[in-house]
């Protein structure tokens, strides 16, 4: 892990940019704590951290506000790292689809989800020993956020991770439900009830296969970016609860 | 209103029993307070408030902890108070029905709930007028648990209530989906997900059917009897973001 940059933003947080073997990250720390703080890792769409960023630092300084390290890489696929193959052409079937007004096909969201979950958890896992070795940062670790399905599957492979606040707001692999109730560690998922791009029922499924014995649901109004405010202070609850 | 008994519970809040037309209640207030606080009526089941008290006192001291203040009345047909024309048969029939395991009937559902709302929520907005014209009690009003048609019916009629969180855990009759497509105020709503005597799919569908645009759904894990400490307090945060 090599740091390229390092601020200081106005409310005490600490920004640093890194790379790891070529994928670049985020970590912000508050600029001073007493002890070892407990680590949120922040998931995001595939869109590129670039494009991402403001909605990340905004989650960032909540995250630190509330007693807690942040940190993100980029995925597999996007921002300036070399495409995934097959992914241009998933996306080009599934836009066709959408286009169409076609259900859209469950080869389609293999296509499009499989391969990135494969080649982003081990380098999730890879982001968490580095980010696990340096002063500052203890256990235990939260996931939050992004594709759920890497969501699941950290949640299923990554003991370090003891909490998980996950949004339903994207294609689920048929596979990823048979992940899901391998899934123990307590969820917080959020739900955009109208979102235009998800399939209300499929979400509500898979909470429902989770295997955790503490797994909420939050459900609010309005479309995949709709989120309100409040819905971050429940998952900010939620999160301190588990983590500290 | 009359008060029949007043005494200081050991956390600053004041307990004191009432009559209005020979209906008993309860009203819980801060011992002292600068200025008039919001209040929150609490529905409970009608199981009677003898049988209801525990819960309620600690629905009431969470309340006055929050800076509101909290009444509840007793249900027609409850306690010591007069049982409704029908009401027994209704229970019979929902018993036998259950029992063998049979689909409860529309008809059983409107005979159990339809009468009981029509007699409470009057009550209920009597009590308003009574509670609102003592000092120290100021509006808004919000109305939080019970049997969700009397919450649905007083929310549609009754514009003192601005905010309510409802518990999605009994039967709903069919016209109450109507009337919860007349709701406007900003809802909060509580599922048990593996709520044994609850039909979850009526459930959602009725959070569907709400007209209100601010409008949350909280699904937690376990049966009727189980809401999980932390989901009372994400109620607390949408009671305090809406009646302050």
């Amino acid at each position: 892990m090599r740091f390229t940059s390092e601020q200081r933003l106005d409310d005490g947080v600490v920004e640093r940019a890194f790379t790891l073997d070529e994928i670049p990250g985020f970590l912000w720390t508050p600029s001073s704590a007493p002890a070892p703080v407990p680590l949120i890792l922040l998931g995001h769409p595939p869109l590129g951290l670039d494009r991402m960023y403001p909605r990340l630092v905004a989650r960032a300084r909540s995250a630190v506000a509330g007693g807690f390290a942040a940190a993100t890489i980029e995925l597999p696929g996007s921002g300036d790292r070399p495409r995934l193959a097959g992914a241009e052409q998933a996306r080009a079937d599934l836009r066709r689809a959408m286009k169409a007004g076609e259900p859209v096909s469950d080869e389609i969201i293999d296509a499009l989800v499989l391969p990135l979950v494969d080649r982003a958890v081990p380098e999730w896992q890879a982001a968490l020993d580095a980010l696990l070795s340096l002063p500052g940062i203890g256990g235990p670790v939260g996931y939050s956020g992004g594709v759920i399905s890497i969501g699941i599957r950290l949640a299923v492979v990554e003991p370090r991770i003891v909490a998980a606040g996950l949004f339903a707001g994207s294609f689920v692999p048929r596979t990823m439900f048979e992940e899901a109730r391998q899934v123990t560690i307590p969820l917080h998922v959020l739900l955009q009830w109208d979102d235009e791009g998800n399939d209300r029922q499929a979400a509500l499924d898979l909470f429902d296969a989770f295997g955790s014995k503490e797994k909420t649901l939050h459900a609010n109004m309005g479309g995949h970016t709709g989120v309100p405010q409040f819905a971050g202070e429940d998952a900010a609850g939620f999160f301190a609860r588990h983590l500290r």
